[in-house]
């Protein structure tokens, strides 16, 4: 059993769920700078959100590049992580909607919490059938510090979003900062591979 | 001719009917936890039909693993099937939007009788061209009863919802449930290959 | 270079197209039978539209099965292959709608007349590379007798839609028939290959 | 580590990209010639969107056929790409609706030009992969001409909007001829190989 339409699968829903979020970009009425200014809160939340799906296609790929056999486990593992990522458009759109009010804030980075733990799931669950690593494995493992960071910096966001949500926004830039910088020991062991 | 682009295209329109129900998910224009709560049973039909769009992924994946040759009788029994699950965004919306009224669950229920029906058809379609089983082949036959078990659920989850809609819902949680379960005969009979 | 990311990108357009036209299958406020009847029309041209970009996802399958170099030209034939096919859900929603009023369905027969001549276009361009054939490029050939036959098909459609919208609707009916029926020819064809 | 993955999550983001702005062509409730031709200005703009979404594919689908190896820079180059080509839906909808107003025109032919200059970071990320050159590489490179008068008329498009909207048509007019023309270096290039 290939791993092909599991990653062709993946791809699909990762590639709608980046796509449509653009359907929240409501086209204004009014033709104005200011009717663009207007909805300067929906298109933050958008980059933000399309960057977060990006992330997550390439971490996504890096895993799957190391399954050899998809077992049930790896299927449902991967689907709950896909349904966790399309509720973005949902919490994006509530987010940037209602210009970052608290509530929002605190709901999006919740739902990044849950795609960060699904991930963490799905990584551990392919991990297990691994008795020795190659250099892809030991990389992907050293890289589990940052996925563990990340879930620091999410519930962090969900806390400060109640108080200073501009300090939520803050986490979550840290944490795509910290993935958006590309893993030296990845590359390395891809470049090995 | 290779089977490659009839999963590839069911892939895609798979893909695209799990993740457009999201859209269904109505943005609330308040922001308050209330808000959230108000579209509970939207959320819990999109939850229902995630699961269940992912289940016949999982069957037709290993279904198609099967086929050699794709004949316009299997082309047109795999479009039958992805005509009925096209559906299931609709009839999702309607039930959540409608908080699970009896009629609404019973269309819900008639809607995966036909999915499933027009799954067994592709099944029998794809079988009749084996004439000797490998193991995936036998393991695919024995799991018939369950496909022969979840028509018998979803009729008595149709003529619940005229009476108990929870009834339905029980109904429909028992279905996921037998096919959530890893069928260890496909597990092994994937090994062996 | 190769086909297969020609066929893919149509197989994205072509699962797309066919999806989101349930979108247009709005889902009724009222919970009652006559809800659903009330969007009778809608849900008819649904299945029009759906058997159409059916049968043309396999024409395409098969006539991209004898292509062994992708030319300029076969991309822009394809594009506008996917340009008609892409205004399906368009014309099918203003029919539907509008319960099969004149204009409408001259409308949706007009759409499917152009989406014939792109389909003759591309296998135009792409059978000018053939010079000599196989089995598969023989039978494609006679079957442009069913092609031309179309065309005329769908140009009486449009006629009749001014006077009888019914007599369109037989029309297209036929239409659907002479192509679901597998073509004899094609699969010897393919059982050769 | 292999491309095909990129290819198809580029494929797939372009095909949705290209099909949903047939959802802004929204459907007239009224059934007349008239009610059709008040649309015409947001047909136009999907006609264009769609024949530029339709160059990009061509273009990027050579470009990625360099490619041996995918590296982090690369998948963030086509993430910006595939980033303001996302955006093409909201800025056609948004000229198509307001019947090419000045100010949408500018917007538009400013999408175009941050499409444009995101391509040419990936090319020139791709290109300094390559410390010797194949017949397409160098066919690539002396488009690179092309790329750069493209960003000259979007430039000019975006400025003449301001004055004379039907100006910046003629100037994207002009890029989609330049493009739309089959490159002779490409085409013998991809022969050679």
């Amino acid at each position: 059993m290939t791993k092909s339409r599991l990653e062709a699968f993946s791809d699909g829903v990762l590639a709608i769920i980046i796509t449509i979020m653009v359907l929240e970009l409501k086209v204004p009425h009014e033709v104005s700078i200011q009717a663009l200014l207007d909805i300067y809160h929906v298109f933050v939340s958008y980059v933000f959100s399309f960057v977060f799906v990006g992330i997550y296609w390439g971490n996504h790929h890096h895993l799957l590049h190391t399954v050899h056999h998809v077992t049930p486990k790896i299927i449902w593992a991967n689907m709950g992580l896909l349904f966790f990522l399309s509720l973005i458009p949902f919490t994006t759109a509530w987010m940037g909607e209602n210009e970052f009010e608290g509530l929002t804030v605190a709901l999006y980075s919740l739902n990044l919490l849950f795609c960060a733990v699904a991930f963490y799931i799905l990584q551990t669950v392919i991990m297990a059938h691994h008795s020795h690593g190659t250099a892809l494995i030991t990389a992907l493992k050293k890289q589990e510090k940052k996925g563990m960071l990340s879930l620091l910096l999410y519930a962090l966001a969900i806390a400060g979003a109640f108080f200073y949500p501009v300090l939520s926004g803050i986490f979550i830039l840290i944490t795509v900062v910290i993935w958006i910088i590309p893993d030296k020991n990845i590359e390395r062991a891809l470049r090995e591979d």
